[in-house]
């Protein structure tokens, strides 16, 4: 087995507000991230897929097919978007960097699979100070 | 002469629109960076300032100082601020890169000025592939 | 689960140097990372923390929280402090890469747990060219 | 257990061609990878060890030692080389990075052992956006 | 004035090599870089251009256009080809990195000021070591 | 005229103390830095020299000169010392990044100059948020 990583970046807005709870408790609970307007990164998502080489190719999976699974799936859809605002794959989940991995992977998931390979793990950088790692339920 | 640089972040929401234009017009200029509620960045902003060594300090300026002006002046104001619509001193401009830079710049000249440096040049970096600097008028 | 991971940043001097041994016997063992009066780094310590997403927050810690305990376990007490000859938690220990790894579990693992969450991993970069990672015992 | 990492760079050229399959096939399968006089890289090779930290020395293996081993092993041989037409350990093999990266593994396994350690990880950095990791068979 | 940068990357082999000198003397200048099949790097090339800010768009020069000059005239040519043997601006031209910068600043000057705006410095970042500025003749 | 530029990194220990100043006037100007046993940073110094290409070499200098000048003059001696205690060109200056830059211009002028180039800046960079330029008197 061995695993293989590509890197995408999407720059968006996002906003950590819960509609559940007072604006208050909001203000409290996410402090800066909860102002009205929203604010945005640089979000780099690292995609590593895992799988035997291909004696072929000496390819797990084509990093041009995997970078097209993350364009179509991830980057061309939140890309320069609110995510909180506009008609995307996150659109009424609250936009935290954990459940923005989560949502990538159940994009990819099934996609990557048809290559036969398989989704190992989800990597979001907010920012060079925070990241998160999903692998799966 | 000897110059300092100081880098602080800031993640902020921005949309290039330009309301004295047609929304075609705004779409064929900015392409997505003109879509509807924004995206966003994660802001780098490096600040030069030179003058001469202090031989009792061995410092141009104390970076402690020049960390306080860009936290007051810059960091403060605009991080987690959405740029088009929070009310800062980016307010009815457009926040193209260049704009912000020199935006920085009409901020922190005089502050600089007034610890007995020179402001020497704004450099604002976007993305991994995008930077903006400004050495004044 | 989920895993998040937050970096922060300390600057501190260190000597490798085992009392227990000769001069000598020390200078074979660490070379120049022997000498007297000892040397620096800028120590990156990324912290990985795992647990579930609690559905209110989308969070599995608030990443405010783990900052805040890395600040007033590592970060406060080691920076810009000689890991030798200072009074800190590193004090009598070899202050090794991997024994710096362990001792900053050794102080996170308890708070981070009364969190409801689970230390995963700490990660201590020297240089841009070492590093090491501990996982607990 | 601990884990220890540290990275070398090699620039080296390469070319993906799979001398079993046709030319058309070749710039199916690897487009402009496969061009005839190949194109080239700064390789980031990423070591892990594991192992027990030594109390005389605080170290699982003394970096010295891992850095020379990476170097005879894996730098020397490949710093400056054509991976396809040069003389090295991947001369004959398709010079993918999961196969440079599998290849890398089976020059250090061994003398890492030797040192009474085990090696973990083999990553190779091939572009900032690729990358890929073995673990071993 | 301000001052905006682009980045683009291309992967490219080369081999330095001076036909006019005998094998010996190139081994003596080049050394490890006058190897027979060449090696490569990732090439980092930051685009700097300089001019007035437009009212209207708040940009001296939309980086779009920036980027799709860059992509047309330098790396669409470059990237994926061997700078010696291949068939690009590039060929019968010593590929230092100093050469390369000159010639990317030709390539580009007369393109860029078609759009109004000029080109102040080339930067090519051959390695993470070493970097090369052109400001034009 | 070219610029090229070269990096290396130095790891020391340094504490900003003026000894012609009370240790309460230190501790106001110098805060965390004026500690007694000091601190430590990996320090990275960019050396750019300027001049014409040379047609046979296509360098403005070779860079492994550049590298052997910056090893001997400047890494060699600063290497894992302590500036402020350690018998190195730095010792009885006051360590700052500032003095820093301009002691290693001081080193590295004449030799530059010997092999036909000019020195033309010196930057050192202390942690990712500070860096020094110095361009000479």
């Amino acid at each position: 087995m061995v695993h293989i990583q590509r890197r995408e970046v999407f720059c968006a807005a996002h906003r950590l507000y819960n509609d559940a709870l007072s604006a208050q408790e909001n203000e409290e609970l996410f402090g800066k991230c909860s102002w009205e307007f929203g604010h945005g990164h640089n979000f780099e998502v690292w995609v590593t897929v895992k799988g035997e080489v291909n004696p072929k190719t000496g390819f797990v999976m084509n990093l041009s097919d995997l970078k097209a699974l993350m364009m179509r799936f991830v980057i061309d859809p939140l890309d320069h978007r609110h995510l909180n605002l506009d008609d995307t794959f996150m659109k009424g989940i609250l936009p935290s960097t954990e459940n923005l991995a989560i949502e990538i992977w159940n994009q990819l998931c099934e996609p990557v699979a048809e290559f036969g390979s398989l989704l190992h793990c989800v990597r979001v950088v907010e920012t060079e100070n925070n990241a998160v790692e999903y692998f799966g339920a």
